[in-house]
C-alpha cells in the first residue's frame, strides 16, 4: 500500500518507518523544506528523530501537491491548530473517497473538536474511513522496534482493521475499538497532566506526588471523556491509563518539560520564546477547560494547570489547592 | 495516641515518623535488635532508612513484650508470610480489644489468606478495628514530607475514621475506603507486576513496553479483584494504579530490581543469595497464581512471572507469549 504521511516530527518519522518496515511505500510529508531535504540527504531525520535510519521505503517532500498524488491514504500527525488548514489542502488537491488516520493528539480550540470532527467536517462526503491512533507510543523506541502496544479507533470496524493491517507488526501491536471519542479525549487531555507532572519536578517534589496526581488525572479524564460519550474501558486502556503513564513518567516530553520550567518559576511567554517545540497541552488545557465548563464536570488539575498557564498562577498555590481540594475523596467518579 | 509499628523496614520507619510528626507516641518494634539500637543511638534507621532524622516521639525496641505493653493499636508492617506469628505473639502478651492497621502487602502462601484473614483468624473477638492502608507511598519521600496521598480500607466507617485521625497530616493524606478487598488485593499484586517491569528493564525494553505492561497489569489485577469481592474504582484508585505505577517506575524497589537481575539472565536462587531484603512479589505470583486457578481468571503476566520465578522458564520467551497473547484484545475485562 501507498501511504502518505502528513507531518515530519518525532512521531510522523517513527509512523512513517514503522509503515516502510511493515512493506508500505511511504512519502513523508514535512512542513519544512529543510526537514524534507535533510530526510532524503540523510536518511535520517536530524531535527526529530536523530539516530534512527529510515527504510529505503520512505521517501519525503515539503510539497502536498506531491503528497496529495501519492496516496488517497493520509496520517496526519501534524499540530492539532494546523490539521483543518493542512487537510483542507490534501482535500483541495484530491478527488475522489479518501482515508484519514489521525496520530494528532489535541482539541481544536475555537470549535472545540477533535480530530474526527475536524476531518468530517473538511471532508465531509469524502472520508471513507478514519481512524484514531493513540497510546504508549515514543517515537524512538517505536522507530527502533521496541515491542510498543497502541489502539486505533473507529466507528466502523472494517476501517479499523483496514488500519491494523497496514502498520500492526510482531513489534507494534495495534488493537482495534469503536470508541473514537475516548481514544481522542484520553489522547489530547493526558497532556495537560504532563504539564501537571513536570510542574512537580520542578518543585522538587518526588515520585509520591506524582503518582496521586497521575491517579487523580486519570480520574478526571474519564469523567470528561464518558461526559462526551466516551467509554470506561478505554481510560483504563493504552490510550488512556498506558498513554498518560507513559507521558508523565517516561522520558522527558515537551509537556513535562514545559511543566519542569514552569515548576522552577519561568512563565509560558518566557518558555515559549526559547523552545520552537510545541507543546500540545498549552491548546488542550483551555480546551478541556471550556469543555468541562460545558459539561459540568470538575477537573481540578486541568483547571489549575489552565490558571497557571494563562492566568500567571503560582505552581505552588496550585499544588496546594490540588492537595486540599482534588484529593478529596477516593472513589467519587 | 500511643502506637506500636510492628516492623522496622524502610516503610514501618516511615510511618513511625508519619506518626510521631502527627503527635502520636510510637514506639518502632525492630525484629534485629541492632536495627533497635542503631535506632535509639543515632535517631535515623541506618540500615532502612538513612538520611531520615527520627522525631523524638518515635522509640525503638526489639522486645515484642515491650511493643505489647506500650499500646492497644498495632501498625503491622512486617513481611506477609511472617504476619501471622507475630501477631500471635502480640496477642499472647495483651489482653482486651486491639486495633490492628495493616500495612505489609502480601498474601500468605499457604492459607491464600490476605491480611485482613489473618489478622480476624489470629484475634478473633479481641479484634475491635481492623484497616488496610494501601497507595503511592515511598518511604523516604513520605517520611521527608512530600505531599503523599494513601488509602485505608476498613469494614467499620468509624475505625477507618480513627486510623485517618491517627495518622493523616497535610502532607499525609489518608481517604477512606469500605474495600478491605479491593485495596488488599491491589496492594499485593502490583509486585508480580513490578517484577514483570524489572524484567522489560533488565532485557534492555524502553517506557512503550512497560507502559503497555502497567496498563495490562492492571487489568488483569482488577479481573481478580472483581472476583473474589473487590470493587473496580479501588483498582483504578491509589491503591492500585497509582501503587502499581509507582513501584513500576519510580525509584529502584526490591520487586523490581529482583525482575531486572531475572531479565539479565539470573536465577531466583542466584539473587536471593546475594540480597538479604524481601521481595514480597515472588511469594504473591504463587499466591496470585493458586487465586487466579481457583476463580478461573486468566492473569497472564501473573502466570508468566510464576514460570520464571519458579520453573526457571526463560524472560524473553516469557515476555514473546505475553507481547502476542495478553495483548489480545484492549478491553476484554
Amino acid at each position: 500500500l501507498r501511504l502518505a504521511v502528513i507531518g515530519a516530527g518525532s512521531f510522523g518519522t517513527a509512523m512513517a518507518t514503522v509503515a516502510a518496515r511493515n512493506d508500505n511505500d511511504v512519502l513523508l510529508w514535512a512542513h519544512d523544506p529543510r526537514v524534507a531535504d535533510a530526510i532524503s540527504s540523510t536518511r535520517s531525520n536530524p531535527f526529530y528523530l536523530p539516530d534512527v535510519t529510515l527504510p529505503d521505503r520512505v521517501h519525503a517532500t515539503s510539497s502536498l501537491d506531491e503528497a496529495a498524488a501519492f496516496s488517497d491514504t493520509f496520517f496526519m500527525i501534524v499540530p492539532s491548530q494546523y490539521y483543518r488548514g493542512v487537510l483542507a489542502e490534501l482535500r483541495n488537491r484530491t478527488d475522489g473517497l479518501l482515508t484519514v488516520i489521525s496520530g494528532t493528539k489535541g482539541i481544536e480550540n475555537e470549535t472545540l473538536e477533535r480530530m474526527s470532527g475536524v476531518t468530517r467536517a473538511v471532508l465531509g462526503e469524502r472520508l471513507s474511513c478514519y481512524g484514531a491512533l493513540s497510546g504508549p507510543t515514543f517515537a524512538a523506541e517505536a522507530s527502533k522496534g521496541d515491542p510498543t502496544a497502541a489502539v486505533v479507533a473507529s466507528g466502523d470496524l472494517e476501517c479499523a482493521q483496514r488500519i491494523q493491517h497496514i502498520l500492526s507488526s510482531a513489534t507494534f501491536r495495534l488493537y482495534h475499538s469503536d470508541d473514537v471519542v475516548g481514544v481522542e479525549i484520553a489522547g489530547a487531555l493526558k497532556n495537560v497532566i504532563a504539564i501537571a507532572a513536570g510542574v512537580l519536578e520542578g518543585l522538587g517534589l518526588g515520585y509520591n506526588t506524582t503518582a496521586a496526581l497521575i491517579t487523580r488525572g486519570l480520574h478526571e479524564i474519564t469523567r470528561l471523556g464518558i461526559a462526551l460519550g466516551g467509554k470506561p474501558d478505554t481510560f483504563a486502556g493504552l490510550a488512556g491509563m498506558g498513554d498518560l503513564v507513559l507521558t508523565c513518567t517516561g522520558s522527558l516530553s515537551r509537556n513535562r518539560m514545559l511543566g519542569v520550567a514552569l515548576g522552577k518559576g519561568k512563565t509560558l511567554s518566557q518558555f515559549l520564546a526559547e523552545t520552537r517545540a510545541v507543546a500540545e497541552g498549552v491548546k488542550t488545557s483551555k480546551a478541556a477547560r471550556d469543555l468541562a465548563e460545558q459539561h459540568g464536570i470538575e477537573m481540578p488539575i486541568t483547571t489549575e494547570m489552565y490558571r497557571v498557564l494563562y492566568e500567571n498562577e503560582s505552581p505552588t498555590h496550585a499544588l496546594q489547592r490540588l492537595m486540599t481540594r482534588s484529593l478529596k475523596a477516593e472513589s467519587s467518579r
